[in-house]
């Protein structure tokens, strides 16, 4: 691959659970990719420390020198200052505030380093190497824990005033209504949300429902065991997913008049869900909604990459931050 | 200033009562300008004729050759078809059907012509010379009879597929709530529109309030009445006032979530209506439901071209067009 010049990036993906390291070149081929669960020993700069080892070891392992690397492209959780590269106080890697990651990844593997949240750093690869592929408008949603959007408009990522565009989790879709763990009401992460989620269906699910029994007991159940409960048909879990989808379908019918995407990507839940349970009823509601030029064309799609993502995630980070 | 090399543009703006033309240059200058009403005789081609007969006139009292001039940049109400520049079916321009108001112009002023619809229009106008002047991510909304958004993202225009974004007047500000024209329910123009509120108004006002003096009758009322009578005091219309700035921040607060603006600019009846009754109150609403880095340096503003809009609107049409 190397003969053929095609620059290679080292991509690291820092999720709440897992990591994920990978060296790839720009056309989307991985030379070498590991993942491991998530260890945050409380000290942010060991834990980097480590990651720029083990990416120097993938590095050996495919018998690429660091010196035939164009760089370093990472995926965080938010939230990120934009311009120093650092991590803020992301909820889901306690112990890490204002954490340097550009600076201290660059002086341990001596590489330029580049930096973005994991719903832009996701919107990036779904576009270049999968479900957004080809098209100029693109919208990602990560629907995992939290919901948030990376944007691909006019065919370049963007990321708005102090790069916090995207916050679509937290845009109302029910002024006033349900409690969102950010503080205000009616946000659309407050109906389709996992970590909401979560704690609805702990309130909700009846005792003798599938999902109870799927889950082990009612305050046991997660999204995983909805979806599962309502391929076998059942009621309390398909009435639940009904309603994740209303409230999907009336957040992207939103950024669907604002933006008139191509192409929406939905994140983990609904492309675990799949097209009948949750991809096929959101579509119908939201053409249904908009005007006929918005969604003649419009494709609501789950993510075309799948594990691929986060090996991905990082390496398009790169690509995209030394575009001309 | 043509001894100076900045290039020369004419302008036009096509409204649905009023047409302005104008010639200027790419730094804002007006050489000179011309508004006047509309008149649609129901022939488009002919109506389309005579403006550029006036666009030449205007040229000629201002001593410029046609062929010093670099274009024709045309604002007009939507929907366009952007590729063809061809108006489709604006509501507001009866008679005026798949229009080609670029080939017809062209043909007529031997002049590159170039269309966009009113919102994106004015954001341009508003970005380049008045409220949004020197930032980088800018969002315009018309608010007269309709309301729609012009959207300058990253330093350039952003339209979406289909030259259809900035629909952020039928984004759903309270799902299943009033009806729109649009057909819809719910649409934040069935709140805040020009037209919607004066159906509502025929219905409310009471024969006793200032609103229903001020028109002469409660079924005569329109926005400038609730704005005039707000002035001095009146309850109805300081409570109508009250839930129209309501819906516009719930509006504003999606748009903030989704675009990370650094400046909204609020159209015709927010800037009519001022600082005190409505500017504040909504700016006040939106800081106090976005997060501190979306609405720390957000500025809500009016329109900072005022009755200079119209002329440059058209223009900067123009200067977009052919920036590299």
């Amino acid at each position: 691959m190397q003969g053929d010049f095609i620059p290679l990036w080292l991509g690291i993906d820092i999720g709440g659970t897992k990591v994920a390291l990978a060296l790839g070149d720009e056309q989307g081929a991985l030379l070498a990719q590991r993942r491991r669960p998530s260890r945050t020993t409380g000290h942010p700069e060991r834990d980097l420390a480590e990651l720029a080892d083990e990416a120097r070891a993938l590095c050996a392992e495919a018998g690429v020198s660091l010196s035939d690397v164009r760089g370093v492209g990472v995926s965080v959780p938010g939230p990120l200052d934009p311009e120093s590269g650092e991590l803020l106080n992301p909820p889901n890697l306690p112990g890490w505030t204002r954490v340097p990651v550009r600076r201290l990844l660059a002086e341990r593997l001596g590489l330029p380093v580049y930096v973005e949240n994991d719903a832009n750093a996701a919107a990036l690869a779904e576009w270049r190497f999968g479900a957004g592929r080809g098209f100029q408008h693109v919208v990602y949603l990560t629907m995992s824990t939290g919901v948030g959007a990376g944007l691909v408009l006019a065919g370049r990522l963007y990321t708005g005033k102090h790069g916090a565009a995207g916050e679509v989790g937290h845009a109302p879709v029910a002024w006033d209504g349900e409690p969102c763990a950010c503080g205000a009401r009616g946000c659309l992460e407050a109906y389709v949300g996992g970590a909401a989620w979560t704690r609805r269906l702990a309130r909700t699910t009846p005792v003798t429902s599938r999902v109870a029994a799927l889950a082990g007991a009612p305050e046991r159940a997660r999204p995983e065991h909805v979806v599962a409960a309502a391929r076998e048909g059942d009621a309390f879990a398909l009435a639940e997913l009904a309603r994740y989808n209303d409230y999907l379908a009336r957040g992207l019918t939103s950024l669907v008049f604002v933006l008139a995407p191509e192409v929406v990507i939905l994140g983990t839940i609904p492309s675990a869900a799949g097209e009948q349970l949750c991809l096929a009823p959101v579509r119908a509601q939201v053409l249904a909604r908009v005007w006929p030029v918005l969604g003649r064309e419009l494709r609501i799609v789950a993510s075309g990459l799948g594990p691929r993502l986060p090996f991905l995630a990082g390496i398009c980070v790169g690509i995209e931050a030394t575009l001309p």
